[in-house]
């Protein structure tokens, strides 16, 4: 057993924060200063500042860490890159800049892993140069998505074409200015077993027939220049080579990107929590009252204890989960992965709720991060299933394990 | 031991409940179409529905129900109007139609209850019959404001006149069209005990040296029209009549304020659980996931009843503290006021929370009222006293009487 | 709404508070002197010093207080003898010196409602005396007894004969020397609908066939004199008159019985989480650590608060349960009833287990009565209903009046 | 980062693992029948198949598997040991088979550690061996222990004498029939700085002066034969060489004994986690309700998800240590140190108490292990210091780790 991370792993952690530090932390306001501020999202810009970013991300070697294919990315294993993810995670804006964000890290590890010569070329290719972004288009509005055999959206082989039909929503990153193009997940295969029924299709976000309806509020936000957008499909006609492995293998390719991704997400979950207790004990430490330093009042310390204690367990449950799926695969990690996800958002979100009662009023207002920390744990509750889905999944792993256990006698 | 409803309260619940129903719920989308959306405070309006909904409910005598003097408002107790108050919880418009809605509602009784007849003709006639609003200067960005010894703000004397300076924030209302004056709480008595040192002045919003210098963002909402702003006092120069009691007083009026307030505000937090709790059981009904509804998955039949309880039993709590108030006075019910504070709040944000997850996304998007009760929830664990305050309070209480029961030999 | 006792119930508070305080405070000592202390049920003994108690207490009027018919007892509601119930809860040994101890109590209810005058005169009279003791049949080692329809103990009808069959457990307070009956609840109409099928028989201990098989542990503790018995019934042959209303009417008696039981044990719990929660306060402002008082240490005064305010909203939705029954029967209350079954059981655990802290390794030892009293609690979440079947029903009563209000339009 | 326990350790878990399914298991009922079930302490004995037991661990290999120091014991690192340690926390009876029960471990550790070489004869031999029991006596009835410095037993230096005075509790295993001597912690140097103020002095247990007052309960369990014992020290003379590596260093080696014993004492508190977990999924799958088996109900299945993620992370974070322990040393461990000391145990007592739940009544009675495990984790959660201890130091830790990161800059 070894805890300390590899030294390659070891010597990125500090090239990212340092980074982090003189680059990207000094840049946050720059950027909020930039966005639009409208309502409309077509209204929406990406900031100057963003792209500067970028372009130092890349030059100093950090950029397409997330990508284990060595040919593309940074060839990382997952455990390795996992400390990188939570530093990512106490800044907003950090991910976008060493081209880590979702979902296009998860598209483009599906078009790396899977996606033909042909694909990799025209659609993963300007993902990995940062030049366009993607949205991936599988949640609908009319069903209980935590069921993904409930989809409703269609995608129908006519001869050598695919035709796109349905309603999508929470399609992450469709408002942004460089979005080019979505992965579409829908019904391909009606007749056969549930899980061998869907395609994923790459669409143009220009296409005819696609219209992108609203943009979602998360708790009143909007989110710019991301968004979080509800779409229509009406007719969509593609050349059928837009579907990634052939139709009926949109359940696989799902289940392949899901792990690392629940990985990345829960691991910037950690680093969102971490960010949390740290302005928690800025503020406990330098706000007084009745003649104290808030800290010092109260189970305020205990707070400050029980916080440390749940993130680090939930990091280190995650960083395992990273180190099972390197090497014994997905499927050996699942009890795992559902585990961290129910684990890690809502650890920062019980981080980020702690620091606003410490910070008073200021803690609810856009003086500070918290409100949007908060909205991102949030959301991770629901987003790639919901808790009571990984719930149940790590129950029926559980009572298989224990019978088995029994039946060998142990 | 009585657990019903006075006749007078029940016939009230019955009338309120019907009016909502039939006057309010279909009003809230229009309500809402005709808010002018503006990220610019200036540009807000008063939606015309309001103003009609108000006339219907002075109508129908469903107006200024929280106001115990029998000379300006309905005269209920606590206990009988406490309810009402719940219902109105239910719908984030309802307490501004019944002229209910705080900060006016608490300023209403200050001036009912402690405001010299010239006092109540200017300032409380206006407010008493929907014609203006008013906001509360008490909280300052600078200070923890949990201690309310720390206060900075200025009142001081200086011959037949009181001079304003200082900067508050979290002035609830201040952004509203028709918001006229606040009342503001300042030193006047440096030198005095920490409890007679302040003076509570009324200000007309337009007074010179009044800025209101921005609108504060609650989980990126800026609750238009009402609004929660930041406000500069310079040199603010007003008659000395304006001090209300007299200066040094501002505490003890803080106090009579306070009680019925926490009743108010907690009983909406349980209309708001409420509703939250409605929604979840129709969304948990409705809505099938793995060929049953969600109700029947895992622990969410657990969720409702656990809400059940934890409503039920605030709402319990709160009506004894309104009991006592009514019948022993604020201090007698001093502990009972800071438990309802602690746990209404939280019931609600607990309820919101759970709803939210049950609907999914569409549970965090404006589709639904999830986010805004959620909100309302989270900013009452800081307003009137944070969690932590109250609690100490209840421990110090708690001792006190454990002590004196030892004494007594029990 | 009133919150206060009536005048009945105010004076009767009073003078058993002063009983408790001046005759079974000091005689606990002496109780736990005379018990025998010994593995081995048959040579444990009723302490001298319980007769004597009992005799002063029924001289003093203090006796069957929990018994709402007149005839036979006090005559007070559930709302009235609630307060007293919960002083009780402050000393094991108090329920029975009032002889108000389950399960006496609930057979005597029984008794009085559903016997007949020939059972009444020979079984409940010795009872109402304090001359014996009874225990009551239901719960079974080889089932789930959570779900009643489970039970497989059977009581034939032969002729003018019930013959009992079937092994029974937890039968509180067969260990005394003083038991003489039982009352066992077994199938007597196995084709009968589910809740027509069982009986409920009145059996001497003595009778041939019966065997008292052992005494259960309850963490480690036999309870003595009362004990929790498993036994064994063997073809025992009793004359027909012995069932109570009637074969299949055992569901009946027992839907009856539970009511009020539960309001009794609640509040019981409730006492002794007054009882946990005053010794906490006790040894936190006694005991110094670090130069201070404990109370003064990290988060214990919030705990002193927490536990407060969970009592305090116990023990409300205790007395409305109670007044639910008084005012609209049995039936309206089955929520609240199920809730409190719930709530106050896991207050009393908590506060002991709390309280157990705060003293330290004494906390755990017999030394104080905190482990029984957390033993108390945890077995009562089990007794009467596990938590997990009254939730269920809680949920199911929720969700049938939320479709109600739905409907309703409200 | 490597989670794969070392070939070495992975060996010890097979071999361990199978000789507790095949020697351990089927020996609980035959030791539980040796004992003599008194409640008189002098009456114990020690069961004949433990000393059979012990001559097959030994024979087997697994003997003093908890000694780091190669000379003395196996070798093992504390995170080769720590699943070892767990192993063993599923049977009580299994630490002693081993050689590993606490307190003789930490006593061996401190006189292997520190011991001179005539100390190490005398008195680390025969532990080594197994020949005979020792007991550690630090913690007194008359003060809060929890604060060490409150300690007020006295090892007066007196020429080539040291004088032991005082009370002390919680001597676990100085009812044990085989145990010969004690550690005694008092005040040595009463004016050094607070710790440097106190000795450790090996005690025989026959030595004039010490008297066994009597056995403390647990939850009204004796733990027979180990015993948790009130000793008195009255002018106990010994000579100085029996004070371990001389007077005022007493806090010197408390220091050192309690980071590897925290260790152990929390990987069996998961060891008994895992028992808990295992009983209940037994039970929850075999015992049927309502026409389910139990872990369909409600939510059950919930409760094993929860547990399995609690479980886990705990054991990860105690691993943790051990590894930072080894690799940093005891201090660099600290925080990780306390941290399990808070989380291992309260995860232990929850399975214990879910699982009881599960088992309806048969969960509380002496048929499941759960009210002993159960036992075990509450113990825990005072010994050793209890958890308001652990969190103060975690939460000064944490705020001094922010400070410094906030002062680099990061």
């Amino acid at each position: 057993m070894d805890f300390a991370h590899s030294a390659r792993s070891q010597s990125l952690i500090e090239r990212l924060q340092r980074f982090m530090h003189e680059e990207i932390a000094p840049a946050e306001a720059v950027y909020a200063s930039e966005l639009s501020g409208s309502a409309d999202w077509r209204q929406w810009r990406q900031p100057a500042v963003m792209e500067a970013l970028k372009a130092k991300a890349r030059a100093a070697g950090l950029w397409n860490l997330f990508l284990p294919e060595p040919g593309h990315g940074a060839g990382l294993s997952n455990v390795d890159y996992a400390p990188l993810a939570e530093l990512m995670g106490h800044s907003f804006i950090a991910p976008e800049v060493f081209n880590c964000n979702a979902p296009d890290s998860g598209n483009m590890e599906v078009l790396a892993r899977y996606g033909s010569p042909a694909q990799q070329a025209r659609w993963l290719a300007p993902l990995l140069a940062g030049e366009s972004r993607s949205a991936f288009c599988m949640t609908e509005p009319g069903v209980a998505s935590s069921d993904a055999t409930n989809m409703q959206a269609t995608a129908t082989i006519e001869g050598d074409e695919v035709v796109l039909n349905g309603r999508k929503w929470w399609s992450t990153g469709i408002g942004h200015p460089h979005c080019r193009f979505v992965i579409f997940m829908g019904v391909s295969n009606p007749d056969a077993p549930p899980h061998q029924r869907h395609a994923m299709v790459l669409c143009p976000l220009d296409a005819p027939g696609v219209t992108v309806e609203r943009m979602l509020h998360v708790f009143h936000d909007l989110d710019e220049p991301a968004g979080h957008g509800e779409v229509s499909f009406s007719d969509v006609r593609l050349p059928a080579e837009n579907i990634i492995l052939g139709p009926g293998r949109g359940f696989e390719i799902a289940q392949g990107r899901l792990g690392p991704g629940r990985i990345h997400h829960c691991m910037r979950a950690i680093g969102a929590a971490e960010r949390a207790l740290a302005l928690l004990c800025t503020r406990a430490t330098t706000r007084t009252a009745f003649g104290q330093p808030l800290i010092k009042l109260g189970g305020n310390a205990d707070i400050v204890a029980d916080l440390r204690m749940a993130i680090e367990q939930a990091r280190l449950l995650t960083l395992k989960a990273a180190w099972l799926i390197d090497t014994q695969g997905v499927k050996a990690a699942m009890s795992e992965i559902s585990q961290i996800k129910v684990i890690a958002p809502r650890v920062a979100q019980r981080a980020a709720d702690a620091a606003m009662q410490i910070h008073g009023g200021a803690g609810l207002s856009d003086d500070f991060p918290l409100a949007s920390l908060y909205a991102y744990a949030r959301v991770l509750r629901l987003a790639d299933g919901p808790d009571e889905v990984h719930r149940g999944l790590i129950a029926k792993l559980e009572l298989r394990a224990q019978l088995k256990a029994m039946e060998a006698g142990a």
